[in-house]
């Protein structure tokens, strides 16, 4: 049993962590810190858990969580990983960072798009980008090292690179611009209050934001560039849609006029073939998010419009799950050595 | 491990056992019946099983069923499970019945209410009501027995009974008449398409249906009768409120002027206390549907009018899960001598 | 055409009476008054006011508001319409207060539940309480006198009371306790953010809340009280449903033996035969919030549970609407000798 | 006044066209056609509407509709209005037809998208489509003839073409190829029940469907050339949110290097500065489709991503309105030589 700290408890990613720890076999949750709301009871604040755990959120005290714990979990805002990964690294913690601190190898690019300085440049070197389904080597390399640095892929990002990436890796693509169209659910917004997340503004309304602006964006065209083997630029467009959780992001890609809707199928199922988490579907279904909420699956339906040469592909997944907490259990459970799928498994989520 | 078989396993009770039994150590699906999609993979219909099972659903053939399977659920329509119920028992086979068929121990109300002659009268001197919380014992007979019948209650007669039992079972009513205010989700219709049911009918509304005339009303003041040791009365209005998945209900009891809150309280807490998936809410805090959504787990939440002497106690259950489809597991659970939580962990459900 | 202050203007029940004088065809909106937005254009804030009109928010300021007001509309939080309230009567303004200050005649039962000294007690005594279905003459005779004040009920209160009055007026219930079981969209609970309020609390999710406990209690037991002739108490319980607007009160009046279904049909149709906002549905209707939404309307319907003697009867309401808005339009064009449904014509609101 | 009879009159689209004529102080609703609920009141089957209307829906007569109607609204299946408009137009009736009989312009394409023989195609010369920001003038000449035939537009062409006529009109895209990426509610499908509307199936799920299949497409790309000029191919992907009503439509313009944010929106802003019914919204805003919902508006805002000259422009509207009814309605009024707003004033739809 390794010893798990979560920090950011309290935050929607940072709970669901907490629910996937409790789940696993192999995980021991030791640790689960909030300063907002330390003292209180998990199950005062989510009363799902009532019955399940009486553990209450603790102060994130940083010397603590080193000592206590095997591996933490961060769930915390971009800025805040810069505080506290170098120190737990330095105790031996292998560190799961689901925050946007270390995912952009560039610090420059950071800086740039987060407005704030990068004070840890040194790891971005070492940073394993936590996509399994991309990056399963780098992580099961990092398990030989016995600790380390994941930084998590953000929601957006990992749906976007799953309809992505086998087209790209094949070469197959046209252009060097990919549009990435995509729809959340209220809670990628996270616990804090705001007026955008607000029911009377998120019900019954659908609407497009941080157009051409949002933080994701140099993320994506990073994981894209990586896959495609040459740069590749992304427009990025998120909308809102109400529903508490799900994302579905649907790219669209410039391909080889002579790529038939068979060759660009048979080229997603043989990318995923073995892949225990993505569903390419049959051709003519299409992903639904209702399917893979609260899990880490994600699934993926693809169309060809032959007038333009341009695949449509989209890729439907738990904005909280596969998009942090449970992708991030599933790169702790390679980088472990532990079955894939240990504690992941569907069952995790109605059916209907 | 036991070889099971569901019975109207494409409706949303039946599939919603399917999904247990699936994740269930010692449960082993041999046989998904339906009729309507006979010949259709599981996924086709709900995609979320997409990589968890390749079964397809089969035509619905009783002899068929009662020599492959330990265990039949039965997730039919009223008067379904009087033409199947017969042959299963006498080959031997538990039946655990999640229709309506079984629940009225007395023919002439079935025959009343639901409009249809009961044909099999005699099995209901022997068919146990699954509820195990207020007959467990009976369900551990069964065991005993080695097979058998069991009527499952009906949602809303699961949550107001949950709500009503420990004040009833006490003795501290006053009146006779109980009111049972029910809210519940879509999903309690059923995949039967209805106009009622439709997104642009049910979202964005609120109304009460089956005023004085809703069919769970006589299995709700049996089961209250039966608690109470007297003859009560109920009356029932459900509500439709736009959720898929959760039901709700509030019930008015009439108690003793000397009944203050906290008598109240400590008489369910105690009533409750070695139930695994009945919680009782802390005093001030009110249960939530979505607390207990893809779960066995029940929410109880109390108040006391003094001006009045009511007692207003709240229970939150998901509809098809504790209303249906996991109340049927644990029932199957207790008669089988399993651990009463085996395949009904609360980890099904994601926590935000 | 008489000019129109607003204060609170930028709250929900405030620009939900902008959106009635602007269409209102002999009021003239002059003034909207919000401090926290002050100097924004309402389209700012209420995109869909963009192109309709160009008004910015202005500070309050009850001596400007005073100068330039023939009606002034209070859609403020309790407390601070005791504040403005004299002032404005002093200076012949005709205040139209949708606040719950000068609701309750007793100022010791306000004081007790709002937690509130009562500043104003004087003007108790000459308040007309808003429900124009109870209290037409009274709003009429203050018309006569050219000015005054209008207290105008709580969405609560107005839906269990349009459903209680008729049965309550003819005599023909059999208790003096009368259970308000309510369902209530999330914009009841204002602009105001809040854990309750946000979408990934609300949605997909059903509760009550302020169990015995609501402010809204003591106003329902007065209209009650006052419609029966003699003292009426009420069990009040509150639930939150997922939809933005919309307001269901299902009331539970215990009647004598001897009344009918078609009886108390014939009452409720007879009560209101000439009420233009008020509909009692055919037998075996009930209700829905979705097609009173956006409209002054009201919609009855009703069912007797024979066994119990208990007359069950639903009103849905638009809770910003009925339950505030266009109610307090309402009352302002019979105190002003306007037509009654003058500005509320039904076309406000979509039919699907 | 003008008589005016609705063929299809129970639909989504055809009771929102009654609504509106029901409001319209110059139609004068004679006829409301429906064969599925002939015989019934339209209260009933819409509750909303009573106490407004005691009208009945009637058998759809050519004969009689030609007789007793001015104008004729259809909004009926594709190939019903084949069926039905020239008989209307030989008696003079104006036809105002909401289906896509008459849209496209060829009828081999016709034919090739609705799988259906055009057996009228002489009106295509005659026919004008029912754009007014792109085709007032000739809705205007239509007027001076007398009578003859608009052709609505659909729901999603109606939003992305008002996203995209300003940019092709000024001539400043690059590519011919647009793609429009559009979410819409789920009263698009109608009111015909079918599995994907269920509220179960709808409800918190986001999906894309008709993947570049949809029959919208050609009519996209038919009023995309008109705007530009020259032949433009669109790739259209719709969604399905669950939200009732609204639309929203986000279009990618690859655009000249040159063109900067500002001068995008100068450019919209001025091609709609005199539209009644267009908003642009301020840069930086993005529109939402709660804004519309209700009435005949559309709201645009958009961006420019830098990197790739990509013009981003989301338009919202509702679907059954400015997608289907009230631009109906806006067409008859010009067509009529009424105010262009008679009848729709932006007062029909709540604020919040």
């Amino acid at each position: 049993m390794k010893a798990v700290g979560v920090v950011g408890a309290a935050g929607f990613a940072g709970i669901e962590v907490v629910r996937f720890v409790l789940g696993h076999p192999d995980l021991d949750l030791v640790y689960a810190a909030s300063d907002s709301d330390a003292g209180k009871m998990l199950s005062e604040i989510y009363p799902s858990l009532a019955g399940v755990t009486a553990m209450e959120f603790a102060p994130c005290d940083v010397s603590a969580l080193a000592e206590a714990c095997d591996i933490v979990f961060l769930a915390v805002p971009h800025t805040a990983s810069l505080g506290l990964t170098p120190t737990l690294l330095e105790a031996g913690v292998l560190v799961i960072d689901l925050s946007a601190d270390y995912r952009i190898r560039d610090a420059a690019t950071y800086e740039q798009w987060y407005g704030a300085a990068h004070t840890s440049e040194n790891l971005l070197y070492d940073v394993v980008y936590g996509l399994p389904e991309l990056n399963r080597e780098k992580l099961e390399a990092l398990g030989e090292k016995g600790a380390g640095l994941v930084a998590c892929p953000g929601c957006y990002p990992t749906a976007s690179s799953l309809a992505s990436i086998p087209a790209l890796k094949a070469g197959v693509t046209t252009s060097d611009i990919v549009i990435s169209d995509c729809i959340s659910g209220v809670s990628g917004a996270g616990r804090k209050l705001s007026r955008t997340s607000s029911f009377c503004a998120a019900g019954e309304n659908v609407c497009a934001y941080g157009v051409a602006t949002h933080r994701h964006t140099p993320e994506i065209a990073q994981t894209l560039s990586d896959a495609a083997g040459h740069d590749v630029k992304v427009v990025f467009t998120p909308h809102l849609a109400p529903v508490v959780r799900g994302l579905l992001s649907t790219v669209y890609l410039c391909v080889e006029p002579g790529l038939t809707r068979d060759m660009a199928f048979d080229l997603y199922r043989a990318y995923y073939e073995h892949e225990p988490f993505v569903t390419v579907l049959p051709l003519g279904a299409m992903p639904q998010t209702k399917d893979v909420v609260g899990t880490n699956n994600a699934h993926i339906g693809l169309a060809l419009d032959g007038r333009t040469n341009m695949l449509i592909v989209s890729c439907a997944i738990d904005n909280l799950d596969k998009g942090a907490a449970s992708q991030a259990i599933q790169c702790a459970n390679i980088v472990l050595g532990f079955e894939e799928t240990r504690g992941l498994q569907m069952m995790y989520a109605p059916v209907v």
